[in-house]
């Protein structure tokens, strides 16, 4: 697919005015608090995943509302004392599937959880286990439209704070030193981990690869493909919801998350992707940090000039590999 | 799109085998039982639609849950005494859309009901408002596979439930003779029609077109579209779920509906419909009534050989027009 | 699908200029002048619809040519006295339908005329079945390109001339009051709609939905769908006919005649349209009443940001009850 | 595209029941008096072509109704003396295009005579010239629908009368030889061409390459492609028009030609063509000549296995070029 | 998709004619002697992957001709001792990627050899290095066609050989037990497997994950998708090649392969595959060993029942550490 | 397909920086001198075509490498003396295919000689003879990727090579005037033609119809089909190497040879192209002749507004013709 968006010079400065409620610390601040009133509750079972030189744990902990959350633990074998940790994020309809696919950040020397998106998880890949008990409006298949009149309702509004409790969660492990997170997360994961870095004032460091979610209006303006099109389509049929909708999604914004980040970024951009555009990436980019409240974290900016949704794949998992290393100072 | 399924011959007499459990019937009147625990709720309130000919109210009433359903109700202006009703359900992915919209059955001298799906409304047309409170486990985007581990939790319990209790809401509204109620529907709504059918003994008839959910594994396996390629979707990912998703869809398949039926139906059926395959609504019609406990009640299937899943839209609306007056002796 | 049109703000104020042949009002002169030679041989025929609340007439009448055009006549039932009326012209590929399909206006208490475009009526829906008894050159499949070497033999002239003609048998219809016209049509029917009111100069009101036909260049430059594809289609093969086929289709061209018109007008625009891009729609607005020979003419626009060419349908709907009432004094 | 009609030894002795009107005879003859009234007003032109190895001529003679039908007559230059010929029609859609494209037969050493469709002409290739004075009923887009309730209407008729004008046009042309012509086309040319066969008692060979128009009713119901899906689609729009069409289609049906048809054939036909499926073409294939009135005549088919519509292209060429030099002795 | 290809009880006794050149068996021999001249030239060169499980080594070793393919070798780290081992080939188009992408077996305990296909390794994934240093005729972009008029130039010739090459490779690795060798694949990769399955006589296990190139002339005929297309579509071009070319592929058809093997077999197959189709896939499995010379061995079959060509994926791996821990008695 | 490049007027003037290595010269220079090294090696056969006013002529020569490449000589019949010759380039994926189907040129009164490219021939079309013996590197199916790291390993330094020994072959041939050479081709051929432009002092003329390989890098950015996706796919997986890519590119990116140019040219282009778009052509000839040394040679610029990759066909012919009579002095 050839390039769409703005042309690279202008992407790279992009950055646009992006639409933040006056209320948006409150509001994640009480829904945060609203979270911690739950236990953690977390469960750290072992499991027989056939592998060896890694060792699998299935994991639970209360994410919103004090909903069950699964996720995987792996870490090295046979390896003592506590590990610095990486909490990665599933995309879009994925679940945390088998044991055995998630392996690299253990294989890598460090603790690693994966966290499953809720009440998704059966849309691609090996499944998912994880409910979303809350029910939505008159919605357009997907999580887009969950909740899509009242920030409250909002299904990310979930996610998120799902993904904040998941660092908690890995703080939380029996060998995870947690003073040492990074969070990262592909598309979807990429948002996630993007929310989280707003939220979460002390992480190591935030890798976030063709994050979906920044400068939402923007993506469902002009990408032609779900799930950004989950919000055109919908705004297609309820006419009358516009404004009502995208004052809703201005409190999931990634780019309003992004601004609030003060740990340094490794992020990845397709110039072709069609599923998150890149003025949106950079979007968020070039607004991360500047509401840290501090000095501008380093934001590292990977381009796949040719590449669409599937960005940089193996290729960025080997540039991480070697920023974790550096961050973790391994 | 061309032929697909079976020869039309073959067609006329497919009556296959159709899994149905064992306690199916318990199921159903439990929930049901369940459903009328909660008041019905209804309010009806008069609506400035604009037109003159037709009186519009709208319409809520207490569904699976005691949850709040959206209805249009309309009936020619002016006219005084109780008339007969005809109900309607929506077709997947649509709401109730504006009242101006719903006027055919008024316009033919009838009380009408048009009750929209809940959670749904969002896809097409002009928009829904009932929401669904109810989550669902790991699924798939759309309805089918919310909830499709577990009977009691899958969406199409609840949403058969509204139905029945739909046609209670009818029989409560001020001006209806309660003694004479029609349901129909397309598609989605054909499938409501046919599990209204098989749970409430007492109708003067039902008009099912091109009906979804019927023989739904067959669906699953050579429909190419969605929403039977939900299944089929979900079933890829999720893939040691097939007996246990198949288990829960036996429970809300309109062919174990059919069977249970006692009123005379008129089905319609688009020989090239890739989105309800014509071999599961002749698996339904063939089924129709042979559980019913009493004689066969009639059946009129009607043929649209080249068309898809419009089926015969209003050519088919002339002679429900026709169907319905019979029926209700006007 | 996304925005590809030029940004909001520049479609607001498009005014391009778009080539209007020197003898344009002639030609249409002399085209009503002929076709009226004809004596204008309305039949209205009442048809048993099985509606109650609305009356229904099976209407033909001559159009171009002295043909006879079909057209359904529908009102409140039971009404004495004169109503204002509403004119309806078909979207491309439509027929005319069954009729009740065609009872909106009717329901709102106004007389109703829905005419057929001629030759068409086969595409989808319920059909018509107006014959164009005049053939054509070599074209392409479709109306677009029937005549498209000459004016006087082109398709449009032909059906706008019905256009105007309907609006003339609309006011010799038995319980009409003529004084009180409003016309309106979606896409196609958008398109003679504004070419009905370049011609006709004692409208009411103008209702033009999406219309087709306007900035005709443009729409074959731009639109990747039919009909506009048709033209550019077209000249992909007889490739020395582009200059001759735009001479033609300015006759033609829908902004033209918006730029004569001189009643108020309500016109909707999906942002999203691919069939007719917004930008000719607007070229349409921002021209519309310039050359009326008298002020301005009030024209309100409605946006439809996230809609392709399904544009506002009942919401626009809804507005345009509101519009039309104001109008009409109801 | 693969396999998808019948198995190849179920093709090869594929005869089904193709349903013929009793007076079809009847109804050819007269339509061709009809035309025969018409003088032929041969008119042979030479071209400037800026070829030098052949001559070329711009033909017009009188078609059905004694519309001017348009054709290009090549020859090699500087030969003197009366050649056999070679009759060509034209696919659907296309029209003679330029003169430079029509030179193979002439190349071979024969006179060649290609006839273009009336009325199409637009939709590929370099362009036609021949108007379809006729107009049409509620049609949809394309030659199929245009007078499909009344044979006398239908365009087909229309067609292959002008096909069997050429014939007798051709001749008359100066150079040649009228006691030996071969009548060929591909897909509408190859059904123009069995339509011929069947009218004309003494044409010296038949060469049909893909042809369409063979069994109508089976190419509407299992082609997904246009021009058959032509009818499909009309008939999902006029529902109630299924018999009378196909009533009025057994008029133009190509295998009721087949059957009449005398002279030796050669056939082709590809074994995964979606456009005119093999099924098709073997129905006239084994109809051929069984209702001569003497010996079945000669029918060479000739498979390509894997080649959807575009057949066998230069490589049957190749092998119509040995057979007409058996067929004229040449 | 839906189901397309044979029902599943025909699928699971399919048990097809393919053809079988005579020579086959020489054919192989001597191709195996000439490949067997060249040195084995093995290269193990560590590689710093950031990985610390797993060891990773880079592996070079000489296919066909002598000619150079790349590899990667992975185990656990520390482990000293000879492991058993799994050899894997890449699907069509991939490459070996990166090294951390390829680390399953070696997490399970295994040393692991990972061969990729040379002259591919750029369509998806994160690439390869292996040319191909050998030319093609006249063919259709792929592997398919190259060399298919000729099994000595075929393509698969190369490639089978370099896979027999690689079980020679895998064997001579330092830390690994030569005497305890699986083999597997996907896709490309699972018609290797077969292949050296025939070719090799003494292995524990062969795996194969929805094998291509199995009875490839009905792949040709029924596989609406590249690679079976590039047959087909090279077909419809040189439409004289048809028997020439499927004699070349008889040396290459992996059934020819499957019946020779004698190792015990896992074989998974998508019952919705478009790719490879289940029937091709099962006429390798009912013909597996059947002329091994010995008693048949034991084939265990997955289905995947509503799986496109993604299969079994982690699901099926699962499956295989359990089957790979029996065989290899850990 | 709608208008996707830049607005018209920008076009005409788009004179972009194309990169050019500096040893561009050299390169080529050493390349045409190594396959000169090799004799021509022609062989020149008379073909039985079953044609009578044209004579053909089955060519094989020798170019890069050595390598036999085949064409068709085709003149026409009967005529003796020495004729100035077209030499003719096919397009992607062709071959010569049948001999019957080169006949324009000899038609028109001269020499023609068609070259058919290497390895490829059997994608579309009749068929081809010639193989590539030359492998390739891991590349994506296609000849784009063939030898993408190294300019002396590309396809095109082979195929262009090929088309400058193919001018040298038809000075050799019996019946030609050397000293009278037009060069031609279609997309890939166009490409073809404009390289030789380039390398080939002495032409007469260059026929470049919406010639591919000019400005590839943006035709990689900006095309959304094959071939130039070939590269933009390659690059998506192989993410380090576009630089080096780009590089290899350089030195065959037609803009480069149009550059050197000297001979007056004939240019078509599509202004709705999506293969070749239509900057990529103006790119080609706005540098047409800047480094000729000599005076900027004509450039005639032939624009089809509505077509895409089709171009003129046979209208360019016709204007072919012409141009080529005039330079011929015919």
């Amino acid at each position: 697919m050839p390039l769409y968006d703005l042309p690279v010079d202008q992407l790279r400065t992009y950055r646009p005015d992006v639409a933040e409620p006056e209320d948006f610390d409150e509001f994640w601040a009480g829904t945060l608090d609203d979270a911690r009133r739950h236990p953690l509750g977390l469960q750290v079972l072992p499991v027989a995943s056939g592998l060896r030189t890694v060792e699998v744990f299935d994991v639970t902990f209360a994410g919103f509302g004090g909903h069950p959350i699964k996720a995987w633990y792996t870490r090295p074998a046979g390896v003592a004392g506590d590990l610095p940790v990486v909490v990665q994020y599933q995309a879009y309809g994925g679940g945390r599937g088998l044991a055995h696919e998630r392996t690299l950040w253990a294989n890598a020397g460090y603790a690693y959880l994966f966290m499953e998106p809720r009440g998704q998880g059966s849309t691609w890949g090996n499944g998912g286990q994880t409910p979303d008990p809350v029910g939505n409006g008159p919605a357009r298949p997907g999580s887009m439209t969950r909740g899509i009149l009242d920030p409250r309702e909002h299904y990310y509004r979930r996610l998120f704070t799902d993904g904040v409790r998941a660092v908690e969660a890995a703080r939380a492990l029996p060998g995870v030193d947690g003073s040492r997170v990074i969070v990262t997360g592909i598309s979807q994961g990429g948002g996630v981990t993007l929310a989280v870095a707003g939220l979460v004032p002390d992480l190591v460091g935030v890798m976030a690869d063709v994050p979906f979610l920044c400068h939402i209006r923007r993506g469902a303006e002009i990408s032609p493909q779900d799930p950004y099109l989950e919000v055109a389509g919908y705004l297609a049929v309820q006419r009358n919801h516009v404004e009502q909708a995208f004052r809703t999604l201005s409190y999931i914004d990634a780019v309003n998350f992004a601004r609030r980040a003060n740990a340094p970024a490794l992020v990845s951009v397709g110039l072709m992707d069609q599923i998150c555009p890149p003025s949106t990436v950079y979007a968020a980019v070039n607004h991360y940090g500047s509401r840290s409240g501090g000095p501008r974290p380093d934001v590292d900016v990977v381009e796949y000039p040719f590449n669409d949704h599937e960005g940089g794949d193996a290729h960025q998992q080997a540039r991480q590999l070697a920023w974790v290393a550096e961050r973790f100072g391994a």
